[in-house]
């Protein structure tokens, strides 16, 4: 990313749009249209609404936990009704709720539905494949917005196949590079709702980005260096195979459960299968508070932990397995919560690097 | 830029969130309000009319450009009535057309005035406080906005004193940086205008921004290593000083402008006194296409000179000669040009160069 | 050390060599001579004899490994005599040994006695101190030269205080930087001997480096870009404080030997207290090949263990812990041993990583 | 260069080292051995000598300039019996200069001729190849060293073809690294001198060096930050072509010495086709001192010209063209150099740049 900055109005810029474009569309698993923008992800939020609703629409969503509140706090400031049903947030968000809402929806007012991924907030993966087959099975014609922000490049998630009409992340997560870039992947139905969709747009509109990308450019000033990232980061997730960094991000996160476990403390996640493979929430015993704990290990073993968020401050905290990692960086990581819960006084069980030894080593 | 990304919820950058910006509000010179977003510049543009306008709104700008012209798409996709009025783009616009017009608007329909202060397309500067002083002059309730994507960190701007409203740049000019980070200076009375205006915002809110700035964060994942270099190009300024800054972009003008007319050619420009300090765009001649010229000297002499856009394609080029740049630098790029024009048949004066180092070593 | 290489006979330059120079004197805690030579550190053992000696002369040397005996094969090339005596490698060399070995030296034939402070292929360390003590009560006019290659900057090494006469080091262990530069500390005894000393020198001459240094320069190109990286690594010691840097390397070898203990392995150095702090030699049980048990723990987790070297290839591996390294990166490290273990099928007793946390957590 | 340094005993450092010993076969143009050191160039000088002299040998130089000076300081050293010619440092070395001290010498005393390819300090290139002919012409068994310091990469050089039997060179010149690496390229002959050679080595010695690099190996710890530059210059070189990089720099040496001409300057060299393709000397008027006007444009423009060394003290200034450097920044560095003669007040003509963008753009 240290490389200079080159011209983005020039012809060797128009071939790095190219290649990069290919590359996002094989990451997302999608053959339709992909956007990247010079953006924090919530910017990518902002884009699935401003681009395919009105105001007044319907939005379904779940109580899943901070960021999904996050993305129906975006669509209430555009004017959209969004309706949120309670959720149990240690659990992933099962098709069968999502269909029972849409079943109940006669009208067919709603006209898209909110389901995160990975709730970083949480810890807990949803099933969005079985999210998108029930909502074709209902005939419903909502589209699936999908968070992604930590999911894409660490499990397995198929744009196309799962029949997901937008997927949104950001750069700093499974592609490794610094937050500055949100990508987008918009299949054929999203990209036609853009034509009765009056929310008014400028930044975010996809109609443009199309245009200038087909002809390998922006509609703005790239952040070229990103770009450069972003091109290493796709050759790096291509040399090791999504399988193999699926498969990666797997086994680290039953080794982190297995840690979790063996201290005698209890994962966010009610179900293991649902556990997050980017990041795994620990649940603090009453009384301890899980800032206070987090301060200690920043402060004696210079890790920062993930805090709780929302209704889970001081509750839980967060350990964060993905991107550029290794299993030895996982011993190190556990290995300091381990010391942090014997400092801290927070009673548990030592044997949680241990336990995760045993998962990684196997 | 290289040091590792930190956690952006935790003490550390809070500390660094408010030294930035802190010396944001230096560059800006203002006391009021400054955000920064990871975004391109043309984000900023919107920012501007999404916290301060409402659909119907009129707004005024003028012919000045291309990049006028992009700020005024903006905000014709929000529903804004935008009057624009014709201009001569190489001068400089005048107080007075802007004075003329706001008079004869007696109904104080105008809700903003969209001023360019260096457009980069044409490398024609205006005079901001001349503007400035004739809206406060003139008793019309008008906010002032205006582009300084290529002029802050170049040349004198002065936000609070020219009683500007909303001063918007990006990171990739003066400031040195890769593109990616926009920013906006925000004064008392564009802050108060966010009530009332209906316009749907959520990402560019700057409501929401100021509550978090106002703890050292920010209510997005922000492009930490961008904010780090900012950071050390911050540093940088000061410690040249902004008055050596803007004289050091002013020698570069002069000597450009001296090469110009020694070649024969003509400054798109009609004044020499609003030549913009950060790029002299330059009319070929009849018949010479400005793009072959700038296709012969990348080839040949590995340098990019910028693309005449909209009306201006093929019949000027653009000299950039700002940020971190040196008057060998300049006389390097200005070497290139001269060789250039020779070897693309351009009929030109030999002498560019010479009448360059005239003016920088004078 | 990305720095543009800047002029090496400026001003500039001149500045940089006397800082540096006197930032090296503290870390050897001398007030006499310093050289820093673009080299590896061998070319500092070069730099000590053809400065001190003549052919003929006859130098003490003991079994104390690999390193002790690279030395002596230098000083054998130049026509020294050395006289190599036997010493168990998995102690510290003593006082007591040196003090026999002189007082029945009675011709005073002995001109120079070659320790090496932390042995790095055993894990030794050598009571120095109690060396120069032992040589100065003696009367005995041996020169004392000191290997410090893994100590300097890792464990205390007092220059002056401890009479020693050449200290030499390399930059890529405690100094934290690429290897590249070699450094020597050189006392008054040392530089006098260069007038008696017949060898034939030039690159290594410290009159001459003396005379160029005076003046900030040096008698050859240097390699500037490790100087920056040596100013840097200098202020980040400073920052830290050499005796906080002495007491970090102390807690991450006591910890390792915790893990190696409850492994139930041998670390090589017989007594804990002198065991290096800068790396940990363990022994495998008969008939498990160490350098089997490194390749695996390469090809599995990407961590690369010190060898075996000289009659203990295959019989022992060695875990660095200095330099740029912290309590995690220790876990991490001690973790990827212990799988290693068990996927290598040496037998061991899990609990390793546990006892060093207990170590490291206290 | 900021890879982060491997294990320098593994099989990946093993490739790396067959890769680039085979690379720096390509760029000294032989089948035969090289070597690679840490250190300066004039650590090649001393490996030169101590691998192929004896005490006592007598060796052949000529008042080429500083750097040949060098050469012979560091033989004097050693004890060799440097027979120094006297010759005029503006003009390359002749052929016949060197076959006469030959056959002059019929006893055949002399076992070695220095010769600079490019003096650095004067810019003189002299005419190797004539050289090497003319001494197997001769029948003379004497060793032909040649310094390519500021030589190879730069202008055409065969060590096989031309009949060298030592090259040297440092990373810093026409490799485009920073300094700290010593490259020397050995004949047959010269290898076999080492067998009679009895000056003591060890650090410099070629065959331990050899037997090591036969297994990817170094008999030290190697400057792996800077092989991994050596590895990307190699790969530039390679990609640009030698043919096109020593056409580059001779456009280069032209184009600086029309500027030279146009100002009523004297290039040092007398002869323009001796004139060194790395630096372009150029002497001041009388009664203008040289080291005063690269102190003003160091000042000014914050560019570093060389100085005059020994007796060119004050007399001339040299302007760098080689390594990583294009038509541009030429342009810029002559600029640079004519601002400053006007600003110094040293008399001379304008129109230097002018001249050698003439010969650029030719």
């Amino acid at each position: 990313m240290s490389r200079p900055t080159i011209d983005h109005r020039g012809p060797e810029f128009a071939e790095l749009t190219h290649r990069l474009l290919d590359g996002v569309r094989r990451v997302f698993r999608t053959r339709h249209d992909v956007f990247v923008y010079p953006a924090s992800g919530s910017g990518a939020w902002e884009a699935a609404i401003v681009n395919t609703l009105s105001p007044g629409d319907t939005v379904l969503a779940f109580e899943q936990g901070f960021f999904a509140q996050g993305w129906v706090k975006v669509a209430l400031g555009f004017g959209i009704d969004v309706r949120v049903e309670p959720w149990d947030a240690r659990r992933g968000l099962t098709a069968e709720a999502v269909a029972t809402v849409l079943a109940a929806d006669e009208a067919r007012r709603i006209r898209a539905v909110i389901v995160v991924h990975n709730e970083t907030s949480t810890g807990v993966t949803t099933d969005v494949e079985a999210i998108g087959r029930a909502m074709r099975a209902s005939g419903h014609p909502a589209l699936l917005f999908v968070d992604a922000v930590s999911s894409l490049a660490v499990t397995d998630l198929q744009h196309d196949a799962w029949d997901i009409d937008v997927t949104v992340t950001g750069s700093q997560k499974g592609l490794m590079l610094p937050p500055g870039l949100s990508l987008v992947a918009a299949g054929p139905r999203a990209m036609d709702a853009q034509e009765t969709a009056t929310l008014p747009r400028s930044y975010w509109d996809w109609t443009r980005q199309r245009e200038f990308n087909a002809r390998g450019a922006f509609p703005y000033t790239p952040a070229t260096n990103l770009l450069f990232g972003l091109e290493e980061a796709l050759a790096m997730l291509e040399e090791e195979g999504l399988e193999a960094v699926f498969a990666r991000h797997d086994r680290y996160s039953r080794a982190a459960r297995a840690a979790v476990q063996a201290w005698g403390l209890e994962v966010f996640a009610r179900d293991a299968a649902e556990s997050s493979r980017a990041v795994t929430a620990v649940l603090t015993p009453d009384g301890h508070d899980a800032d206070r704990l987090r301060a200690l290990i920043l402060e004696r073993f210079d890790m920062s932990l993930g805090t709780g968020l929302g209704p889970y401050k001081g509750r839980l905290f967060r350990i964060g397995h993905l991107g550029d990692f290794n299993d030895l960086s996982l011993v190190g990581t556990l290995g300091g919560v381990e010391m942090g819960l014997r400092l801290a006084g927070v009673p548990y069980e030592p044997g949680g690097v241990d336990a995760a030894m045993e998962v990684l080593a196997s």
